[in-house]
């Protein structure tokens, strides 16, 4: 018999998402559900699906749960992200913002005293309030500045690139105005050589003049993802861009940026957490309606 | 105070639509509003919004209530067409049919008797039932031979067009095979000499082999939308395509035609009505989700 689910639609920076809520993980949507769900024209249309099921309902939750320690706090829920085309997700930096707006607007989590643990399959990721809306510990991140070689649909000469790792590989590029931003053709896939293993978004960024105004760096950016094109934002990428302008900029650089994408503006520390340098990300969290389908 | 307002997502053959009932004629939506709203990240999405209103409610309603004589039956319900950019338009050809899908689902209309008859700003248009889902008569036509040429990006030479008008203008222009139709450079408008004054959609159709089989003639097209860019369908480009090849065809070509678009598959009939030659659109129309909106 048909099934008939409530879900909410949600953005953030133009990231959007179907949020799914499923708090005793019984539904199990195949990959070509989540496909239809996802067309923006013969379904309801998204990046992708957040499922919002308890940690202790789904064996990805309760692998963290058994692996958690008291000092780490609880985990009550879990981000079940599915890509558009129904393959698992790791993470994804805005959908973790959409995800979390979304358990203190129907009332399942509440961030007005601790941090909200998020199980995720990139481990427990924890989130806050921000001016910005809600910021995410994205975790510790790898600068790898063995050079990359960047190309782009005509655009001339290759040009290098910083690898960063937040938990997904990315590639970070330097253009010197908005012009050249503007300019990029990013209707096809950028060329990387050497290709990384498993690809890697490319995140192509200008800094503002001046480039730090009291305390805060600024960049523009735009984002190719791989197996996607080019999209409005991407928070992971954000964070990557960040990290590669402050690496680039040396030791005055400051732990605090400010970026803009085409969708929206996004804010990105780098404190120290624990001793170790960690990356966050915060910006809105926007839930737009909420509807009823009926899976196929 | 934010208004929150209930819709339903519907699509015809790829072609999609926010349907917002409203059958007292109390919303007024500003082109801002239908814009957010048919945003596919910001808001729900769609290619335009079908407002359902009486027509007793609506200005253009009335206009069209007062032209009516007897024999032309009654027209309670007026499909208040907006465009994605919140522009009124006068007809769509897909989405009549899921405008009087949404009627008969939720009761507010039945075609078990006599047909439906819909307010547009295109006049009264009638609705049936058909094989392929409904059908509706987009009424006479208009065939200019006089010669245009279609240039698309990349496309080598300039190829000749016939101009069809079914209440709005359409340039139609025939390939010899699926791979040049496949090979179509459509991320660029196709430029059109001379340009008509409104400019036109273009369709580029290829004939089957054989063209008619069993008295029905088929044939494969691509649209592209003027304002727009390329769709999966365009319910006046399909009529516009059959009325083209029909006509170069010649005498012996037949009055019934199957059309391919990328969003899927639909019928085109001429038969006589009252003594005039009438083009007819059959295609399905499906209802995906229903939904809950806050106006900004």
């Amino acid at each position: 018999m048909p099934q008939t689910i409530a879900f909410t639609k949600g953005h953030g920076t133009g990231n959007d998402f179907v949020i799914v809520p499923d708090p005793d993980g019984t539904l199990d949507l195949s990959d070509d559900q989540v496909a239809v769900l996802c067309d923006r024209r013969f379904g309801i249309g998204g990046d992708g699906i957040l499922r919002v099921v308890r940690a202790s309902a789904i064996d990805e939750g309760r692998e963290l749960l058994a692996a958690s320690t008291p000092s780490s706090g609880t985990v009550e829920w879990f981000m079940d992200y599915r890509n558009a085309d129904g393959s698992k997700a790791e993470m994804c930096g805005n959908g973790v913002r959409v995800f979390v707006r979304y358990l203190v607007d129907v009332g399942w989590a509440d961030l007005d005293g601790a941090p909200l643990n998020v199980g995720t399959r990139a481990g427990v990721k924890t989130v806050t309030r921000s001016d910005r809306g809600y910021e995410v510990d994205l975790g510790p991140f790898v600068v790898d500045d063995s050079g990359v070689l960047v190309r782009t649909r005509g655009g001339g000469a290759p040009r290098p690139g910083v690898g960063i790792d937040v938990g997904n590989p990315h590639v970070v590029v330097a253009l010197p105005d908005d012009a050249e931003l503007e300019g990029l053709d990013l209707a096809a896939q950028p060329l990387l050589q050497p290709e990384p293993p498993h690809g890697a978004n490319v995140e192509f960024v200008v800094p503002s003049d001046p480039l730090v105004h009291e305390g805060v760096g600024s960049i523009r950016m735009r984002v190719f993802e791989r197996g996607v094109g080019e999209t409005l934002s991407c928070g992971t990428g954000v964070a990557a861009a960040a990290l590669a302008v402050r690496h680039w900029a040396g030791p005055a650089a400051p732990d605090h940026w400010v970026v803009e994408v085409p969708g929206g503006t996004l804010g990105v520390r780098m404190p120290e957490v624990d001793g170790e340098r960690h990356v966050l990300l915060s910006g809105p969290a926007t839930l737009v309606y909420t509807g009823e389908v009926t899976l196929a």
